[in-house]
């Protein structure tokens, strides 16, 4: 059980923002810092754009920031957001290929299971995650 | 949030010897059956061999067999004991090299989401997950 890279970059997106809060980052400036991929970042930026989380300003002085207080994201809330383009297991997404999956028995446990890692993120939120917000800054330190 | 790969084809190994228990089964006639490299599944059917889930007999009617019932078989002890491989976040495995990893507040969080996940698999058996039997053998027939 994997937390996909995907989610786990819109998670590193989303702190930089609230460490930085409330300067505007541009994309590219975010994947820089973290050594990512700036072609995949902008995929989670815009979907995080997308959800509500972030907002994207155009132009020279654009960037992205929270459209929230980080206190009112709460990281059980993105990641269950996200999930739609990672099923836990291939058969929960468009890729029904598993010969077994009509009469599988796997199924309820696997939304269950889903389920209670979602739950368990739900209390935390992006504040609590970005709480030691000065040692954040200088790791993030450009 | 993903059940990885690995993880994937070792429950799918597991249901078809339950199913087809006491009969072995080759690595090649499993992966034949599930439509899967047969490369791959052999790593997987090695690593349930190490962690005794499965039992392996060589030579010409060897193969491979459920090395307990499958009542005693856990789904959350499988996921378990797989998850070395396959860490939750990249940071909890031996890629340690996202930069906020010495402040960032993500990591209880985790830990605890992934407690919950394997928590919530810990109540079922092997044998509750492959009770669709005949079904399931029908779907698994070669």
């Amino acid at each position: 059980m994997q937390m996909d890279k995907f989610t786990d970059y819109a998670l590193r997106i989303l702190i930089i923002l609230a460490v930085r809060d409330p300067e505007r980052l541009s994309t590219s400036a975010i994947a820089k810092i973290y050594d990512l991929s700036d072609n995949h970042l902008s995929k989670v930026a815009s979907e995080l754009v997308r959800l509500g989380f972030v907002s994207s300003v155009r132009g020279r002085a654009g960037g992205l920031t929270l459209a929230m207080p980080a206190k009112d994201i709460s990281v059980g809330a993105v990641v269950r957001a996200i999930k739609a383009d990672a099923p836990v297991v291939e058969c929960f997404g468009t890729n029904k290929s598993c010969r077994i999956l009509p009469a599988c028995g796997l199924r309820t446990p696997m939304q269950e299971a889903q389920e209670a890692f979602f739950a368990a993120l739900d209390p935390y939120s992006l504040q609590d995650v970005s709480q030691a917000k000065s040692s954040l800054a200088e790791l993030l330190a450009p």
